[in-house]
């Protein structure tokens, strides 16, 4: 990877990157190799620098796989659902998808974009990750109706589902992640810049977790009901993680697919319920996650333990119960964030879950699970689906290609 | 101060917090004594922490001041303010007073509040603080239109203001701070609940800052055009700090006033203006922030200088010109975030500054200069104010007491 400062010698910012951050970029070609997912960039020796700053870390851009699906979440993340304009063809979708992508490479590195204005604005990368997934419009108008895998397109309808169009759908998805909300901000929208003349903004959904050094690296997120929410969930470096993520044929091979569901949960209905009901509800303990059978987080639920009179201690009910497959194919990667909206219409509060979750293949993995809770999830009484959307998102690119190409 | 945490041992999430921080609590007197705007809780000897945490610094709560007014600003901020309902009266307020410094109390310091019914949410105080203002309103009706302060109100009507009923006016002002914004989510809903029999929900508003540890620390905020924007500010070191900020008599002594102006930026404007033109408007550079008379930021600008033909170097109509006062009694300490909520209409951008400044008298500090930026400001192209709201902050108070007991 050349370094991408050598391309833009003349933005004030670079000045202070400099200064602060050294001949770091340079390093990040050997710290992909070795598969880290965040490099920190090395204060050189001169620099007054004491210690290494969150915002100077970087994720690498380049690879097999696009980086913002496995990369340690971050604290914050915009997304962005746009429907292409009526003229935007196959060409001016592909000429969108490399400036896409040399706004990425660079801004992900803490480099201004080419066209940024606001180049002092780039100089935090804060682990930056831009991830660019295409609705069932977009891969016809690239490559025809038959380059659309089955399972992208609206899910099917759920007894449960509520759904806004102002959270659902959508041609192109950018999701923009990263420790530092200034830095989603300015990469937000020089994106949206660079791509308005293609496409307008649909709907934009922001959303949190804990702060990078708030809390202990790998302490499960809690969402807004106090769970302890991520637990049994794909790793990285599972050895079937690669078949239950990513795509192995045709233009999406190394890609995988994401879901976003907008759900709302009722804060105040939920506050009514004892602690023993949550407990219930979910079939886990609020105070550190674990099974109702067990007593630390990652102990495996026991689904066949019953209590003295005879039922089932993790109820049947229960939503680990009922989201749990029996086949193992038949898995999601988890990947939400906390939302937390002004409140409107004399409410206190206007929050939930954008659920997130990538796996090969929507039908076989997504579809089956959320069937199972649309028929029975005791943690229906506390939560709607109020947005859906499904994206295919490409693999990742080589430097020279953009994401998209394997496409186009 | 005694250990809150004694007061709370029945709380699931004790249990953990105890794990990570220990006795951390019990040290805050004495950092409070010496003045440290933030005491980092040690993690025990025992203790399988390795680094001290972010989350883990806590601000103390009891003091002369409120705490949120001083303290390095922290990385989210939300704002909200709220109307009383038609028949909370004097004993009303006292009881939401009382309630309100007892959650802010225990939740600054990572303790749940009493009420709280995620007590797990409430273990990473992330420096956060929570900041109580009254509204013209809520002060007659705890002590009568006499103790109102003349500045408190409406300000005068400006030129330049388009003012929506949705971000302006209010009987309370809570303003809850931190660097983690899932806690700031987790305090603001507390309060809220504690709060909702009392007054109703007027309007939120949400801002950021660089996160904790993106950069080093002390570096001015840039805002979202680019600008470093803070850097000719009293600071709680000055000299003249105490007679700039704090109010002295009556029932407002220790305490201030803040003005709130949600200012709208035009970002596809100000695109449009080249750099040479952006850094006239302003009177400073881009790059660093430095005068158009100087090379470092903190450079003295040179109002007096002219070019070769004869033009003032920094511009009759820049903003630091006309904002600056000849009368060094007329000055304001501002604590601005920047706000980016979703696009609407068709626009790519929703930006712009929620301008927060504090002052002992609006009317002697705030009012002149708003006055002159409305006759002249050549910012004023690209910024339009859309909200605006007057509040007195309450000194803080001691244990045993609450935030207002001098009024009531
Ligand atoms: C607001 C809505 C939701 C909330 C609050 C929620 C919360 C939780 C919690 C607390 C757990 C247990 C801890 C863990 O393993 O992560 C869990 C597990 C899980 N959830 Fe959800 N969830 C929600 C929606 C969904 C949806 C829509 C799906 C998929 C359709 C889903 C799929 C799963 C799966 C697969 C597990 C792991 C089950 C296992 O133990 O094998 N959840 N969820
Ligand atoms: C969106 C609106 C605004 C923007 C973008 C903005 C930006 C700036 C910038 C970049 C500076 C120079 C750096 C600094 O010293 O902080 C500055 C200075 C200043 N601004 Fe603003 N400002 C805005 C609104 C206001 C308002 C409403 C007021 C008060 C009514 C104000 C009062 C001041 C003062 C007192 C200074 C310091 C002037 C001096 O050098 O003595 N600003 N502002």
């Amino acid at each position: 990877m050349t370094d991408p400062q050598a391309e833009q010698p003349a933005a004030g910012g670079l000045t202070r990157r400099r200064l602060l951050f050294g001949g770091a970029v340079a390093g990040l070609g050997a710290a992909a190799a070795i598969g880290a997912d965040a490099v920190l960039a090395r204060p050189r020796a001169d620099d007054a620098v004491a210690e290494p700053l969150n915002g100077s870390l970087t994720v690498p851009f380049y690879g097999a796989h696009q980086a913002g699906v496995t990369v340690a979440p971050q604290a914050h993340t915009t997304l962005i659902a746009l429907d292409l304009h009526p003229d935007t063809d196959r060409d001016a979708i592909r000429r969108m998808l490399r400036v896409l992508t040399d706004d990425a490479a660079r801004l992900t590195q803490g480099v201004a974009a080419l066209a940024d204005s606001e180049p002092e604005l780039a100089v935090v990368p804060a682990r930056l990750t831009v991830t660019v997934g295409f609705g069932a419009e977009l891969v016809s108008r690239a490559a025809g109706t038959e380059a659309r895998p089955a399972w992208l397109g609206a899910l099917p309808a759920f007894g449960i589902d509520r759904l806004e169009d102002a959270w659902s759908g959508g041609d192109l998805l950018l999701q923009v992640a990263a420790d530092d909300a200034f830095t989603v901000a300015h990469a937000v929208r020089m994106l949206l810049k660079d791509t308005r003349s293609f496409a307008a903004v649909r709907w934009t959904q922001t959303g949190f977790r804990r702060a990078y050094g708030s809390e202990n690296n790998g302490t499960t997120m809690r969402n807004l009901f106090g769970q302890v929410d991520g637990t049994v969930n794909p790793a990285p470096s599972d050895d079937d993680f690669g078949d239950l993520v990513w795509c192995r044929e045709g233009w999406l091979a190394g890609g995988t697919s994401v879901v976003v569901r907008r759900i709302h949960m009722d804060l105040d209905k939920w506050d009514r319920l004892d602690r023993g009901g949550r407990e219930q509800s979910v079939g886990r303990y609020l105070s550190n996650g674990a099974p109702l059978t067990g007593t630390a987080e990652h102990d495996e639920p026991d689904f066949e333990a019953t209590t003295a009179i005879g039922f089932p201690v993790i109820p049947e009910f229960s939503h680990v119960r009922r989201s749990r497959s029996e086949n193992t194919a038949e898995r999601i990667y988890r990947r939400g964030y906390n939302y937390d909206d002004a409140p409107t219409g004399g409410g206190i509060s206007n929050s939930g879950l954008l659920f997130v979750s990538h796996q090969a293949d929507v039908t076989r993995q997504f579809v089956p699970i959320q069937k199972r809770l649309d028929e029975l999830d005791l943690l229906n009484e506390w939560t709607v689906p109020i947005g859906s959307a499904v994206f295919a998102l490409p693999p990742g690119c080589a430097e020279g290609g953009y994401i998209g190409d394997t496409l186009l």
